[in-house]
Formats: C-alpha cells, structure tokens, sequence
C-alpha cells in the first residue's frame, strides 16, 4: 500500500468564476489500512458545477469549504487492498473519493458497487450517477411531468439536461432545450431526440426565440443555469407549471446581492406556478430502480449521452474551470487511471 | 323591479398606489328580469387586495379591466326578485356581484346560498369567503402544514393572515405573525393566540426580529406582501420549507421591472425549498367541508376574525385604497344596505 497519494485542495477562497489557481495537487498520506478500511484507486473523477457554491469563503453557507481541504467529487475506483468484508479487491465502486489518485474509506457514505458492466464505466459518475439522477427524479418527483406536457430544458446539452429532455421525450413531451453553439443544438436535436433547440449564443432575442418553440407556453422548466433564465421564462409558464431548480451554475459565481432576482412572481398566483428544487441524495432509496431503467435504455441505445474525458489528475481544476465558460459538452470526466478491463 | 342601480366602475387605469379618482360611482341599466335570471340587493360588499391586479392597463395580464368596466368584488345579497327556480325570493347569497347596489343574475359563477345563520353575515365573505378559504387551503394542501413546524405570516391581522395564523395553531404549529402598529399585534397575540408578533413598524431590524422569533428557522412562509417580504425571508427557511405566496400586496401597486426580486433562490437546493402560488376557486368542491369546520370554530368561539364596516356604497373606492397603506384590520366590508334579520 502506498504511504501517500496526491489530491486537489482548496487554495483560496474563489471570486466570481474559478480559476485553476483556486486549486493547489498535493502529495497527501494515506494514513493506515485499519480494520474495516479498504483502498481505492481512482479509475476516473468527475468534476461538478455545484462544487462551485462551497468554494466560497464567508459564513453564508454552512457547507463551505476551507482553505487546504480536498475537493469533493464523485468517482469510479478499484478496491485494490481491503479491511473491510464488504469490499473485495478488484471490486469496482462509484464513491464520493474527491479529485484524487487513491483514497481509503470506511465504507460509510455513498459508495455504489458496479456490477450492471453492459454500459461505459464513466456512466455510473454521469448519466447513472448524481447528474442522471438529478435529471430523473426532477422530471419524476419535483415536476410529475406528463404526457403531452411542454418541457424546456435549460444548459441542455450537460448530462443533466441532456438527459432530463431524453427523460420528457420517454415520458411523452414535446422537449425544447436551450444550449451554446451549433455543435450541442445539433447533438440534442439529432442524438438526444429533442423536439427543438435553441442556440442562445445564436438568437438576440432569447425570450423571443423561447416563445417561438413554447407556442402555447411552458408546462416544465428544468433549470440548470439560475434565476436570469428563471425570471425570462416565469411569464411563458402556463396554468400550474413547475419549476425544477436543478442547478444555478451563473448563480454560483455571484454573490447573492449581485445576482439577477426574480421578479415575475405574479405568475406564482396567476398561473399557480410551483418552484421546487432538489438535491438528488433525498432519493437515495430510489436509485437502483431509476439506474436500472436507465442502464436498460443506454443498453438499448434510447437514451444517449456524451463525455468528455480529460487525461490525467492534472488537469481537473482546468476541467472544473471550463464548466463557467458553457464549455462542456456532456459530462466531464477526468482520467486518473485505466479501467482494469481496457 | 328598479330600472338602474348603482356601481363602482373603472375611470382610470390605475398606477402605482390607488386612489379613489381612479373609480367611479354611476347609475347603470339592470336589464329584464328573463327567465332564469334572478335580482339581488346587496347587503355587503368586500373590497379585495387582488382586485389591484387587474386595474393596471396594458396588455401584460389577460385579466386587466377595461375603462368603464365596474369592479367586481365579493357580496352578500338577498335575493328580492326570481325567475330562477333554485332561488327564491328571501334567500341570502354569497356571490360575486361587485361593487354595486344591485345585481341580476342568471345563476352562473360563483353563488352559494347562506343557510347556517350561527355567524355574522359578513364572514361569508370574511373568514367563510375568500380570504378564509386561501388560508384554509394554503395551509392545508399547497404548505402541507404539521404539528411542531414553524409557520411565519405577514400581513398577518389581514383576514388571510389571521385565518392562516389560527389554522397554524389548530394543526399544532408555532406561530409567529407580522402585522403593522401594536393594536393589531395584540389583537393577534391576545385574542388570535399567536405565539408571537412582530411590529414591522417598530423594528429597526425586521431580519433580525424574524430570527429572533423563529431561532431554529421557518417551516412555512404564508406570504401576503410580496417579492421583499419572501427574499427576506428565504435565507431563513428550514429544510424542505414551503412559501405559500397567498398575496403580493406590495408588488400589486409596482410594475414588474420596478419590483424587487428573489435573489435568495440558492436555499430551493441547498434547503429543498418548494414555493407555490393559490387561486382558492381550484379548490371549489372542497369549500363546503373547510366552511363548515371553520363554521364551528367561530361559532364555538375558538376562531376570531375581525371586520371593519365602512358604510354606504359610496365608501367603496376609500375602503379599498386605505387597503395599500397598511390600514385595514382585519376584514373590509362595505355596509350597503341592512341585514333583513337586522
């Protein structure tokens, strides 16, 4: 067993949009392998917007971080030496393990064993992982969307709205989604099955074009972008929509003060609009039946989904900073080491 | 049968606060008496803070009235001609017939007939109308209120407000109101039984005055003011808080883009939050089981209202503009003729 490993740690509190000097790699020990513990290698990390509202410093928020402490992601990992009966090695696991090479758990926490290995490794940290999951009980629990309804998908083309829109398609809707370039717009209208899409780097009038492709207005918006996008759409929102506050990724680089606020809120009595957001670990007794149909339609090839893989530990607090600048396409990945099956 | 009457009509679209130029008192024809129409002289009329809403010009809401239009605005009537088999001369109704003296009716919208005599007249417009009713349902189905939560209501001696604080504490919640100048605030501590109030109007740091009563947070906001009022509050939510937004009384009297705006939004995920809009008519058939609990309340004494009378048709338009400078306690009626069991 090795004696350290190396891992992302916060090195400064963050203003406005992160850059890669937030963040410091650092050679860390590993402590020891005591009973019940077992060690993990990181296959592939991911990087996460909403990490964004924890680097922050300030006492707004009770889940900020501090200077020095590793940061927080999802991974897919190897139990490669173990204490623990419960995990043997050669296990493959999806964990919450941090931007990291090695990390040694207890086994509490989430931790996930992969067994279904029908579907891409990097899927149980994306589509099958929070972002899927996010997108699933959104579109199942919050917005109890139906057949026939108006969806509209904001930053459609990241894996949460990529696949709450795919989500809407199964469930009978007519999907609009809202993302960056023509590359995305043709990838979710092409790939993804989206009904209509709407380049906003495009259009010079955003409201205009939404109003275009919601004729008759919207009955879900599944937002990821923040309460400019909310506010725009609030007045097209028809009788008893819902808003799914799914992600606030322009939000999470302003300070409260600064951000845009919603003003639109006669629409809340009028339209009996309802806003609700979620963090996805509330449904955590729900997963595997969600990672089950989901896995069986990535299986069947119904429902797509897009990574991008960046190569070595180096570069996650690179990939992390590119998610402001609308950069991702799909789910970004970071490689740490080979799957034991390549 | 009278050949006219008379009613409050629009004069002026009104902007910002109303006044009692932008209305108007004018005799208009009542028309034939054609088969199935019935004729009403009204007893008392209520004026409405949501009727604001609808006074602006512009097209920005499919509700907005028309110069010349009389103002709508709950009654109750007796009914004193019929052509109408279901009603008969004699019988009191609740029904919307508007700022007027009398009305015809061909039996269609919201009518209901007045038969359990133990309460006031007015509270079938008051605590048994409209206002009761969006407490009522606001806190029963859109907060899903629960013994041992925590319930904040502003403009909480408003007959919304009060109702809703009093459910509050049926269901077993503590309950904090806030209310403008200190007779309304022992009003509501004294006879309403809330456990506490707080005086807007005497607290340098509302924020602060809110905390100091809610210490461990709020489970559900009943808002009746508007966008400042919720923002403030948002930071203050507990988990899986609910905002009820019963009224905007603020925001009526401003255009949107002038309004202050949520900006607070982060706590829809980090704390689940879930904020919904009510228009009580939805919940039309369940309105007789609500009326008769409430029914029984007041008639055993344990659920207060209060109603200010102002008298003669002609005080109308004064009634409702003192409603947007904070004046009004409790229930505004307008005394328009006498009560025949009077």
């Amino acid at each position: 067993m090795p004696d350290t490993t190396r891992r992302w740690v916060l090195a400064r509190h963050v203003e406005g949009a992160p850059t890669p000097e937030d963040f410091r790699l650092e050679e860390t020990p590993l402590g020891e392998l005591a009973d019940g513990r077992f060690l993990s290698r990181v296959i592939l990390g991911s990087v996460d917007p909403g990490t964004r509202s924890r680097l922050s410093g300030g006492d707004s928020y009770a889940g900020a971080m501090k200077i020095g402490e590793g940061i927080d992601g999802f991974c897919v990992a190897e139990v490669i030496e173990s204490n623990n009966p419960n995990y043997a090695v050669g296990d493959l696991i999806a964990a919450g393990g941090g931007w990291r090479e090695h990390f040694v758990s207890d086994g509490r926490g989430f931790i996930q064993k992969i067994t279904d290995r029908r579907v891409p490794l990097g899927c149980w940290i994306g589509i099958l992982g929070v972002p899927g999951l996010t997108a699933w009980f959104g579109m199942n629990r919050v917005a109890q969307a139906k057949a026939g309804e108006t969806l509209l998908v904001t930053s459609a083309a990241g894996p949460v709205g990529a696949t709450a829109g795919q989500i809407g398609k199964k469930l009978g809707m007519r999907v609009v989604g809202i993302a960056g370039g023509p590359k995305k717009c043709a990838w979710l209208k092409d790939e993804a099955g989206f009904d209509a899409v709407i380049d906003y780097k495009a259009e010079p009038d955003l409201t205009a074009a939404i109003k275009a492709a919601c004729p008759e207005g919207v009955d879900v918006l599944f937002d990821n972008v923040g309460n400019e996008m909310v506010d725009r759409v609030l007045p097209l929102m028809k009788l008893r929509g819902r808003v799914v506050v799914s992600g606030q990724v322009a939000d999470y680089n302003v300070e409260p003060q600064d951000r845009v606020g919603l003003k639109n809120t006669s629409v809340f009595i009028t339209h009996r609009v309802r806003m609700e957001g979620l963090v996805v670990f509330d449904d955590i007794r729900q997963f595997g039946a969600a990672q089950a149909q989901m896995a069986d339609w990535i299986a069947d090839g119904s429902l797509k989904f897009a990574i991008e893989e960046f190569d070595g530990l180096e570069s996650a607090a690179e990939a992390f900073c590119g998610l402001f600048r609308g950069e991702n396409f799909g789910r970004r990945l970071v490689r740490v080491s080979q799957d034991p099956a390549a």
